[in-house]
């Protein structure tokens, strides 16, 4: 799949931390404000054959965090986001390749996040994500709360 | 450390998962019915240059799975032990290796876990988790239930 300059960029900097090169992590694409991310079965896998709960959680933990990133950068404000809570759920074990899927949770609104953001310099908002199986049904879900706090101040 | 051969199966047991291996996390020591895992910062870094998320729930998830795997092991069980959900604060960035400290949840009692276990070859239980930051403080903490799944029962 071609990736656009701004989910280049974003790719680039998933693989500049070395956890998440190891695991493979890489951008699977966009759709409106869907983020989705993939890596591979093989060296994210656990004791079981199954996709190690580890990296489920950086897989989905990281599509908010690019999500909320990518926000801040199409506003041209130089943010650095943070992860400040998570409740995930294991619910199938998964013997396939990994993707997550990212969007902003139900109750919660980009344009409140944006508005927050230009005002204080600093914002909050929960996003979900979800791993799903092979079969559609979702393998592993994550709510997590993330803070994106301006460098530079307008 | 020198660790006994309990503990250096249990190693072995974590390393052979290649997402695991490739964070270096190791067991740091156990004393009493708590566990210690730690992984260096080097390979376990983010973009701001402390401890990335996905590595600190590793670490801290693996911590609690490896406590109940080896109660599990201490009664002869051959069992399956999965995390079924888990509840993570990030409450400081940490700019030095992790370590993390894994025990059962308040409330909770191995001696319940080990008999349900044995009657129904299955069982349940809730553990903390928290990595400290060098002053002794919590960089972060988890709360995680895990299910314990005898393989044969009896």
């Amino acid at each position: 799949m071609q990736l656009d300059d701004e989910l280049r960029a974003l790719d680039a900097h998933y693989r500049s931390m070395p956890p998440v090169a190891a695991m493979d992590i890489a951008i699977a694409g966009r759709e409106g404000d869907t983020l989705s991310l993939r890596a591979p079965l093989a060296l994210n896998v656990n004791d079981k054959d199954c996709a190690f709960g580890g990296s489920l959680v950086s897989l989905m933990t990281l599509a908010g965090w690019g999500l909320v990133t990518l926000r801040c950068r199409a506003l041209g404000i130089d943010a650095d986001v943070f992860v400040a809570d998570s409740e995930v759920r294991y619910l199938a074990p998964l013997f396939a390749d990994l993707r997550a899927q990212a969007r902003i949770a139900e109750g919660e609104s980009w344009e409140r996040f944006v508005a927050t953001l230009r005002e204080r310099g600093r914002a909050r908002t929960t996003l979900v994500a979800t791993v799903p199986l092979p079969d559609g049904a979702a393998a592993t879900t994550c709510r997590a709360r993330y803070v994106a706090i301006a460098r530079k101040h307008g």
